[in-house]
């Protein structure tokens, strides 16, 4: 239970992590914790102990009976008590917990419909995990309202984003692209794994900054995260993508290099 | 307490109000009530019962002993449970609950600094008080990091929007502006109060798309909010700006136009 003067409750001031448990094991565990410690930064809050951070999510395995098969374990880290109004207090005593669920199975190919929620490309929080998630949730039910699965996010400035819970990836004369994290998009780290991968076999990676069009004209449409690795993407407002080996051979690849798996 | 699966709290899936408590009585009050209506309407949450929500307020108001005296009401609703993910579940059950504090006294003239996070022009949530308010947050805290009480936000056009906590107004050739709201505005009561009050006194609003250097060209730039009614801003990034007879006028008017006071 949370106390109600908290911050991550009250205003969304906090940041979460959501990895995938294999048997127990956390898999890029120091990658996830890394990158919350990296958000800590920005937002202005002390980091979590990392030992800490481990020991509740192996806790959170445990009691939901989950230290065997796939599981999705989320550590959530918020700004801790408050007073009232934006301004925190001159000394913050943050909280941090975890939970975790079954994680769903491996998804068949996606459907994309584009939302009208933007990502916000003049905030930092569009690049971090952080409590305040509501428009990736109206993106979502917008999509889900359209007959899709998952929201393709355009930034304010029209670029493309993101999904609403996934990084976005299009191939496009043998090439990997995937947005620059300057369109407001959270450095996920199936996506960085991705782009390495996708280095390692020769293929070359672009950061982007791209509209609609260079998505409608790509070869192929996928979207990584840390539970489902890379997905691909086979209907995009209606523009239809035929299976790619490249995305197979990537979704492989994530798959193996993943410890624990 | 709040259980950990709540939406409100990983997601800042929710909405909340601030309202004034003038020895007990709610300020405002049904203005309040719709506006929490209206942006669930947006959302897709059902509305709370008004009786319920009004009754959470008074008790939160005498467990906190503040019947009597100038205190600060908050109203939160989520979007109660959900399972992993952003998707919310089939059926929701809203969380509801209010908390209380000592209102701050009238404040002196503000200190605006102008803030690098920007409202996101591009999002339904930027012109409703959702509890993803981290941006809001960030701002304030740039704020202060510069010696000021209060952050002027722009949007992601470049246009001016609000303070991180407050609606923004400015007067120029007698004339009253404010952002429109399609600039990513929250609708504040206190802003369409000091609207009708300016338009009572014969002077002139005009609801703008309006870039900082027409601020910067005012003869005087005030906030508002349900808590301080209409305050001055004495300065913004060092541009000083004198005190104003219409705004004080104002002022002077929304204190007297709100019950209870």
């Amino acid at each position: 239970m949370m106390p109600l003067d908290d911050r991550g409750l009250l205003l969304g001031d906090g940041l979460f992590e959501t990895l995938l448990a294999q048997d127990g094991e956390l898999v890029w565990l120091e990658a996830h914790l890394d990158r919350l410690a990296a958000g800590c930064e920005v937002l202005g809050l002390p980091p979590p102990d990392r030992a800490g951070a481990v020991q509740a999510m192996a806790l959170a395995l445990v009691q939901d009976g989950l230290a065997h098969g796939r599981a999705a374990v989320r550590l959530t880290l918020t700004a801790g008590p408050g007073g009232r109004g934006l301004d925190r207090p001159e000394s913050l005593s943050p909280r941090l917990f975890a939970t975790a669920q079954p994680a769903p199975g491996p998804p068949g190919p996606a459907r994309l419909a584009t939302s009208a929620v933007r990502r916000n490309a003049g905030s930092p929080a569009s690049r971090l995990k952080t409590l305040a998630y509501l428009d990736n949730v109206l993106a979502r039910r917008e999509a889900r309202d359209a007959g899709a699965e998952e929201a393709l996010m355009l930034n304010t400035d029209g670029l493309v984003a993101c999904a609403g819970a996934a990084n976005l990836f299009w191939i496009a004369d043998g090439r990997l692209f995937t947005p620059a994290l300057d369109c407001g998009v959270l450095a996920g780290i199936a996506r960085a794994r991705t782009l390495a991968a996708a280095a390692a076999m020769g293929v070359e990676t672009v950061e982007a900054h791209a509209g609609p069009p260079e998505v409608a004209a790509a070869e192929a449409v996928m979207l990584t995260n840390s539970l489902i690795g890379v997905r691909q993407v086979c209907d995009w407002n209606g523009r239809v993508y035929p299976p790619s080996l490249l995305a197979a051979r990537l979704a492989a690849e994530l798959w193996i290099s993943s410890p624990g798996r």
